[in-house]
């Protein structure tokens, strides 16, 4: 077990009554501001009424900034980081999913510094201060909700990067399970697929020799995921499934599995940040689902006991080989209607040069093994994924 | 699943080098400390040397209060605020296991007020200030080094009880593997069982239809506890070994289980609080050693396919009827050298009525369902423990 430091300071209002709390946390954070949305999808599901009838209850003023996209990008970040010093906004609430609560982090660092937000992305520059921050999540996926995380594309140059620092945890994370029946059933599988690579990377990349508590929690969680995911799409509107499977897919990624596993390579993220950084119309889920198997593949021998482990795990039966564990992963992936290849979510063979420089980029970016995940080994590794 | 508020906003600097931190973390909280200890076994585990030369070279001024015994005493407790307020400490300093930490608690929140830090414990008052607090974990059980709970005994009427509140929980808490490498395995035990008793409450003891989560997450955590405690008691100084049991400990009782199970009741804490309230040198794991087995016979009719889970998970070994689960966990018990009879611990059939008196009265305290904890009902389940 390597050492760490933990504190995840982060306050979860959890529940189908969670929003008559909203008021009250939120004019600890003052008396303006910024309201980040996506396409709308909040005017449907009950959560823009509830946050602004709860913010007039409080006198508290706001402007609404709304058209975030999935993968997120810079130039619309900073619009919103114009906009928040334009109106002196005290404090920003996000209401969607993984893509609206990481520009709002960009936007709450971007609001106290003079420099351009981008710097942050690239690594020359570190978050000491951000405005406060508080969620209202609609979409379980990421769990940006409950960390210090923020992924955001800049269009210019298609790289997908991430920044983090302890003042972007949110103060406060408004979790109803209710506001997401709605959801469209591909949203609740790619959130699930991304909620399990936030456990696969850890589960397979680290350092510590000997962590049992880690990996038998991340067991707990991923068959959570697996249950719940299967339960929705049968019945989306069962409030125990939603809750559970929400939940889980918030405290894949807080921290806590993590702790003590030592440094984490994300090479599938590293690998998915390029394609949906080149092909922005690829949901993160969905590219995740096909380059995860693709990339057990590519280590199998010597992640081989890990492997059979996990799927042993999920899949409730004892495996011999990791090519069964791997089999058996992708076809509960396809199950679910997740994609399997990058021919399914429209990439050709002709697309992985481009796409694997792009993720050593990235790899570089992140400081990543560059030794291991070369460009002809990224290459090798979409290449199982065609 | 039930509606939740959670936020644990502890600093955990967990490992070897954890103590690197010390000085620098104790500055942020001023100048003058208050040190709590108990009879003196952190000058032993190298835990007392690296507080007191971090607090010198950051030229913080601290007081020490020594002599905290297990089971803390509310007249020990009175003696520590008298001397916190005295001195004008600006924060404490609890080095040692749960009863140092709870007893730090106590002061934190008594230095604050002018009335009898009792009422805090009876439940007519509620803490709303307290001392920064920082801990520095000798002796892995109760968790308090990451929750905000405290327990403290009244000797003039033998009544343990405990008191909560957010200002309780530790600004910061150092866990050091290697300070637990000198413990007697007695303590080793008794911490796991607390541990192990912190997950069965809210395992068997919870209102929520339906949590996977949860469930899964302890089956994770209760797994490692069981592994690693039998591990320690093979290899005492092995680092790994030591390391992911301690992290379990805490992370049994920190607030992540309990969340979306909804009202937990805590039957096997009164009943053995009653114990050790009465009879002080049984100490608090071995008391529920005693109690939790017997409480699973009084309860496996109702309790029947969580006691099969519970059973089936930890011992990987599936049972069909109760009986067999409660069965195997008892010898295990047994077979780490932990108490399971009253008379092991030095209790008998006739002080049976007095017990069960006084649990009666701790679960009236605590609000618990005392129309089924009778002292009727009680007395049976401390029969079975004979």
């Amino acid at each position: 077990m390597k050492d760490f430091v933990f504190c995840n300071p982060v306050k979860i209002y959890f529940g189908k009554k969670c929003m008559q709390h909203f008021g009250n946390e939120a004019k600890k954070h003052g008396g303006k501001a910024l309201l980040v949305y996506g396409k709308g999808s909040i005017k449907k599901n009950g959560a823009y009424e509830k946050i602004v009838s709860a913010l007039k209850k409080e006198g508290i003023e706001f402007v609404e900034f709304p058209g975030v996209r999935p993968n997120p990008v810079l130039s619309h970040v900073r619009k919103g980081i114009e906009i928040a010093k334009k109106e002196k906004v005290d404090f920003v609430i996000a209401a969607g999913g993984g893509s609206v609560i990481d520009e709002s982090k960009a936007i709450c660092a971007g609001a106290k510094v003079d420099f351009d937000v981008w710097e942050f992305y690239e690594g020359s520059k570190f978050p000491k201060e951000a405005l406060p921050l508080i969620t209202v999540l609609t979409l379980p996926a990421t769990a940006s909700e409950m960390n210090m995380g923020s992924v955001i594309t800049n269009e210019e140059n298609g790289l997908k990067l991430s920044m983090g620092g302890e003042v972007l945890y949110p103060k406060a994370s408004f979790l109803n399970p209710e506001f997401t029946f709605t959801l469209p059933k591909e949203q609740v599988v790619y959130g699930t697929v991304d909620a399990i690579s936030h456990i696969v990377e850890p589960y397979f990349n680290h350092t510590a020799e000997y962590n049992t508590l880690s990996l038998n929690i991340a067991d707990g969680i991923l068959k959570t995921l697996k249950t719940e995911c299967e339960n929705i799409l049968k019945e989306p509107e069962n409030y125990n499934y939603r809750a559970n499977h929400m939940w889980a897919v918030t405290v894949a990624f807080n921290g806590l599995v993590r702790a003590g596993l030592g440094r984490n390579e994300f090479p599938n993220h590293a690998i998915e940040h390029a394609i949906s950084g080149l092909f922005p119309d690829v949901a993160h889920g969905a590219g995740l689902a096909v380059v995860m198997p693709a990339w057990m593949r590519f280590v199998k021998e010597e992640k081989r006991d890990l492997l059979i482990r996990f799927s042993d795990n999920l899949f409730e039966k004892s495996v011999a080989y990791p090519d069964e564990a791997i089999t058996l992963f992708k076809s509960w992936l396809s199950s679910i209607g997740a994609p399997v290849s990058l021919k399914e979510i429209g990439i050709e063979k002709e697309n992985i040069p481009q796409i694997a420089l792009k993720a050593y980029e990235i790899i570089k970016n992140w400081a990543l093994n560059k030794d291991f995940y070369t460009v002809e080994n990224i290459e090798k590794i979409l290449e199982f994924a065609l």
